[in-house]
This record gives structure tokens, sequence and C-alpha cells, in this order.
């Protein structure tokens, strides 16, 4: 109850941002694990009708930095976007895709997360890595 | 008149997708350069009110993969995005962001392209580069 | 024993070259998986004594690249390395790194491997991914 | 003179490491730009007789690098190589290659460089992008 819980937060406060304008759902949300689902139409397509790579980028950069905010002390630091990267390794033209972040590093300044967006089918979509910066409020 | 109709002829593609979904606006396409505007709006921030750095990535994506696609004989061959990395270097809060594709390697397989975006002040946002793959469509 | 004597025709391979220079040995060589050490010393250290970054992501290259030579007929083919990244999470100041290259998607035209580089602690010292292109060699 | 005493410093600093080990000579060292060299030699090729791709992604850090610790007190803070990326899109078997990072983004915490690659003759052998975070010491 507490996972789904998570996600359901993550959701409601992505209401009115690109996240909510791509369609991406917050399946679950667990310390150093985020899963989320995009759907594969108008909202994300190209224009030859499969999902468009810049999608996928932003559905990556999405599960991680929601992995790297659950794991600061919001009201001390905030949590910035440093570097991001993908492959684009397959195609989708329907349904759903599925992202799932991994942290992989956690320092004191960075966190670096895989990424991996599979189809429904579990073929992979795209893997990439995000690179978070965890920055202090200034007080 | 020549550039503004290839762009003008992009904008008409792209409707009805990811493109059109972020507002995104071709200015100009030429040979090895195209340029776009998005606006940073409710369509692409994240929930903290600055642009997200997703939409970034898909704006770079857009403008590399357009440019590439005017490079070949698209009866013939067609582009995929292969690789798509990028260092978010400032934050945008309003108005637009501005990304130019400058293309610094066309081989026979594979394109790569310097993506630079810029606020309206001209202070950089996002600096990345696209590789893009040119596959000869079988017949 | 299979395994162990394509290791060695590896080292046999790479000799007078900038693998050999590096002090880079491989250890292990199967379909999709390939590992290789590396000795943090006067070869690959950096002014402070302390493994250069750069070891490290020519040391990824060397892993993915022998891992997609063999999975392809050399006599019809090549393989280049196309794009490489990685993140430096931990530093290292002596004996040995050790790198695992492991094929995430293995295409028809493209190779993408994650390689992560681990020190004898098992701590994590980098994470990278590299693309290789095949090529057919043109009769 | 100021420059190339600068660039002399960096190559005395740099005895006995990997930069010394793969034939790296600084040409030029000024604020927010360093150039190198790079033999392709024995040093530096792959099992083909070409350049290692590894090699050139070992240069593109230490020209980075170099570069940051330029632009900070190396009394009071300390730079770290935290991303690196590149494409290879040329090759060289012979001479030397030419190394030039450029600052693109000077921050508090880190700095962003592109590198760029060429050979003798001017053709482009690898693009990359380097992130370096800039950390203060403890005391």
């Amino acid at each position: 109850m507490e996972e789904s819980s998570k996600a359901d937060q993550l959701n409601a406060l992505c209401k009115n941002s690109l996240i909510d304008n791509l369609g991406i759902e917050f399946l679950s949300a667990v310390e150093g694990e985020v899963i989320a689902k995009m759907p594969v139409d108008v909202r994300t397509i190209q224009p030859f009708q499969i999902l468009h790579g810049g999608a996928s980028l932003a559905l990556a950069e999405t599960v991680a930095s929601a992995g790297s905010a659950m794991l600061i002390d919001l009201s001390k630091s905030a949590v910035v976007g440093l570097e991001v990267n993908g492959n684009h390794v397959g195609s989708a033209s329907s349904g759903f895709v599925i992202a799932t972040a991994s942290i992989v590093h956690q320092g004191e300044r960075t966190h670096v997360w895989n990424v991996e967006i599979l189809d429904e089918a579990s073929r992979k979509i795209m893997i990439g890595r995000v690179t978070v910066m965890v920055i202090e409020k200034k007080r």
C-alpha cells in the first residue's frame, strides 16, 4: 500500500506538466527504483506513427528525477537533471511502454540511474542513463 | 522563401504527433541546419514550473531527425535516431526556447548533429548531440 | 577451456597496441559477455595518482569491441566503435580494475553494450555504454 | 609566452601518468580552451593498426580536465570527471591527432566542455563532451 500510494502522490504532483501531457503514469516508486508507463499515441508518436525517441528520453528523465527526489530531504536540497543519454534499440507503434529507473550510484552530490524502456511484450525500446545533481538549498 | 516553405512543410507534416503536442514549431530548415522553437508552458514544464529536461531532449531529437530526413532520398532510405544525449546547463521558466541542430558528420551510414538550445535571451539551456542512422529500405 | 582460450587469443591479438600499452588483459570472452582487467599504475593514472577516467573509457571500448568482433563473421563484416559514454562513479588508486561488457542489443547493424568497471573490492568505478556499428565489407 | 609556458607546466606535471604513456603533449592552454596532440602509433592504436577509439576518449578527458583545473583555485577545490561521451566519426592511421577542448558551460558546480579531435589534415576524428564537477575541499 505504501508503494502504490507513493506512485499516486507522484501522479497527483505531475498534473499540469509535460508528464501529464505525455500521459505518463507512475506505477511504482520505492527507494532506488521507479516504474512508469507511457502511451504510444498521438501525444507521443512522430509523424511516421511510431513512438518518438524524444518521448522515450522525456520518460527516462521523468522516472530518474522522481527517484532522486525520493532519496533526499526536499526541505534542504533539490535535484536537477545534469546529463541524459539513451540508445533507441526498438520501435513501438501502439499500446504502452514501461520505463524502469534503477539507481547505480548514490553519491552525496550526484545520483546516476540506468533506465530501461520496454514495450508490453518486454522487447527493449530504449536503454539510457541519467545523471542527477543534488544541490543544497541556500539559506 | 525556399527556406520558410521547407519549415512550413515540416510543421504541416508534424500535426498530430509529439512535436505538435509540445508546441514545437520549425522556423528554418536548410541543408545541415534546422531551427525550431518550443514554448515553456504547461505542455513542457515539470511540476516545479520550469522547463522539463525531457522536453529539451525531445526538441533536440526533433530538429536533428528533421535535418537528417532532408539529406537523404526518402524513397530509398529512412532515418532512425540511434543515440541522443544532452547536458542541461540552464533553466527556463517562460517564453520560448530555440533549438539549432548543426550537422558535424555526414557519413553514408550515420549523421551526427550538435544541438544547442537557448532561451529568448540567448542563454544556454541545453547542449546535446544526436546520432542518426541512415537505413536503406528493403525492396 | 574454450573460454580461456578465446581470452588468450584476444590477448595475443592485442600485443603492440593501446590495449597492451595499458596492461589490459582479457580474462573471459563468451558470446555476449567479455571481461578484462587493467592495472592502476603509472600506465593508467592521472597526475594525482588515481586511475585516469580516460583509461576506464579505453578499457570500456576495448571489451565492447572485442565482444562485437566475436559476434560477426569477420571475413564478411567489420565492427567500428560509433559512440561511447561513461559516468565515473568511484576512484581507484592501486591494484586492478575489472570491466564487464554485457550486450543489451544485438541488431543487424548495431550492437549496444553496457560496461561496468569495478575495483578489486567490487566497488563501482565506471558505468558506461558503447554503440558498435557492423559494416559489411565491400567486395 | 604565457600560453606556451602554461602548456609546458602541464606537460611537466603529466610525466609518469597515462597522459605521458599515450604520448600526449599539450600545445596551448588558455582560459576556456586547451589544445593537445597525441601520436597515432603503437601506444595508441588498436590491433588493426588504426587509432583506438579509447585513446581519443582518454585524450578528450585529458584536455577538458586540464582546462577545468585552470579555472579553479586548486587550494580550495578539486575537479573530477563526471561524464564523458564521444562519437567516432573518422579514422586515423599515422601521424598525430589534435584535440581542442572549448568550454560551453562554466557553472559554480560543473563545467561542460566540447572536445573536437582532428587529424593533421583537419578531418574530424571524434566529437565529444566532458562534464567536470568542481568539489570544494573539506577543511
